[in-house]
């Protein structure tokens, strides 16, 4: 079997994502189970391997030549333009403009069939709106250019994984951006995913109540009943082997456990906090819906410590790893196995 | 140095609470370093220990025998009424009142200065309010009958602890309950109670934000600008060594590795899902600001599986020992050492 293609968008380039892209790559485990290509600027590429002492063979092709025998090298396509005034921690105006570029051009190759999955290092939201990028973040550039409706964020680990129903919302805000249609969706979705992605036959899925004991019978709360429990009894009927709502200051321990294969998080941290608890240094952020597995790193361009040497590459490791496998369960999914 | 006296009461009948306290005591352990006592119902402590084939030597004492030598023996203080038609797993309309006398007899007993602390096996709302008996649980008939005001619940264990803002509420009420007073005060509590309770000198606090990120910089949420920053500002003017409002899905992996000693969260889940992750089995709930050290189990009281000897008494052992070590700190504490 061919070995997928992974795409790594090389990230901010003034923050750490060329350095543990680099660094991921030292281990030749990757190698075996993937083809990886870098989409960034070549440049920068070469100058970090120069600063970090990484002996790497980074060397230029073109999209074309993607899929052709590259032993001995990294690919990189050289995407954007050249950065004015590059330096590590910094990022210049242009900066967010040249992001964008890497992962366009990563998406229009994926898109194009010439590679397998992306996994994207860090950006940084207000360098892209510096640039006049008006996307909060890759999810959004990612569905934009795919035209993917559905989409969601699930954060996986060898402990557990956990698909979110809100994100970037203020607390308080939660509960009226609850409904059972949105709750439904991400469940099937999962379901999906699950399946295809991850090569689960009958995946179990947890899904948390929103509030203190799942609401202990309306005492504290009434989402449960309103929302939550509907969209469980909706998907329950089309045979997904779901359960809850469930208490969330115990579903996660179960799920470690192994007794679920993914958890529905209601909100950002109910799902975040027991996530990086226990991942937070090899935790994989990957998006779910879209046309191929997309996955990323579990933190930001830390431009405080860029250029420095200090990166743990583990989670960029994680991510190519991860998309790898994501691709080559695709494969075997839709070859019925 | 005398042992503390840590009086147990023995919770609901009809739960698993005579068992676990029973099992607790097996491990000869507790002996070392405290003076356990019973508050309960002999008749159903001695019958427990025949059906669960646990050798125990229980013998009811008077409270003014309480601190005469009881070597061999389980001092039990018999409360309350014979309960009419008791059995496992089916508490009968007088549990509630029986229930109540145990924890009330355990009050009277510490605030007369005769045990030192009390550790408190599980008791149920629904069975409470049954009996007529109007309180929501344990930190309320506690609170009441000590004539405190200013309490908190804390989460204890190995790898953190955590003290609570909010407790019992619907999620989207967290926000309108906030203020900065009470998140104030709660800091100061948890300061006073890690140096007197547990022997810190200078306890390192982190206090959670509300929203995700924190809000990041008031994008998703501006609670932390608007109650949880000032109360933070407040107390590191007093001297507390403060840190916050921190990203609520970092914090607590940061509390694991020995960076706090202390987590301030601000609602039930955001403290109870990466403590029960972490310390589902073993975890110590305890409540700050009482005149004497209570702790309690981190469970309830399981009438599903009650009389089949199957209850883990890991968590009650905890309870007790936990007890005794904050009563032993005190005591230190009052010395000025």
């Amino acid at each position: 079997m061919k070995k997928p293609t992974v795409i790594i968008t090389m990230g901010d380039p003034s923050g750490i994502g060329p350095e543990i892209i680099l660094k991921a790559l030292e281990n030749q485990k990757l190698f075996e189970f993937c083809r990886p290509c870098i989409s960034g600027n070549i440049k920068v590429l070469k100058k970090t391997a120069r600063d970090m002492f990484l002996a790497h063979n980074l060397e230029e092709i073109k999209i074309h030549e993607i899929n052709e025998k590259q032993a001995g090298i990294i690919p990189v396509i050289n995407s954007g333009k050249d950065i004015k005034s590059w330096e590590y921690g910094n990022p210049s105006p242009d900066t967010g403009t040249n992001v964008y570029s890497y992962i366009k051009d990563a998406i229009e190759i994926c898109m194009q069939k010439k590679a397998d999955a992306i996994a994207t290092a860090p950006i940084n939201k207000t360098t892209l709106k510096n640039s006049g990028i008006n996307f909060n973040g890759h999810t959004e550039i990612l569905a934009h250019h795919t035209k993917t409706k559905e989409y969601a964020m699930m954060m996986y680990g060898k402990s557990f994984s956990t698909v979110l129903v809100t994100i970037h919302i203020p607390l308080k805000n939660i509960s009226s951006s609850l409904s059972i249609d949105k709750i439904y969706k991400k469940i099937m979705l999962t379901d999906f995913s699950l399946k295809k992605n991850f090569n689960i036959k009958n995946p179990s899925i947890a899904v948390c109540g929103l509030n203190p004991h799942a609401g202990e019978e309306g005492m504290f709360g009434d989402e449960e009943e309103l929302f939550i429990l509907p969209a469980v009894k909706k998907a329950k009927k089309t045979g997904v082997n779901i359960h809850g709502p469930l208490p969330p200051d115990t579903v996660f321990f179960h799920a470690k456990k192994g007794l679920y294969d993914s958890v529905l998080s209601m909100y950002h941290d109910q799902g975040l906090i027991p996530f990086k608890l226990l991942h937070f240094e090899n935790g994989v952020n990957t998006t779910l819906g879209l046309p191929f597995p997309r996955t990323s790193v579990d933190h930001g361009t830390a431009y405080d410590i860029a250029g420095k040497n200090k990166a743990d590459p583990s989670s960029m490791f994680e991510a190519i790893k991860n998309a790898a496998i994501q691709a080559l369960n695709i494969r075997i999914f839709k070859k019925g196995l």
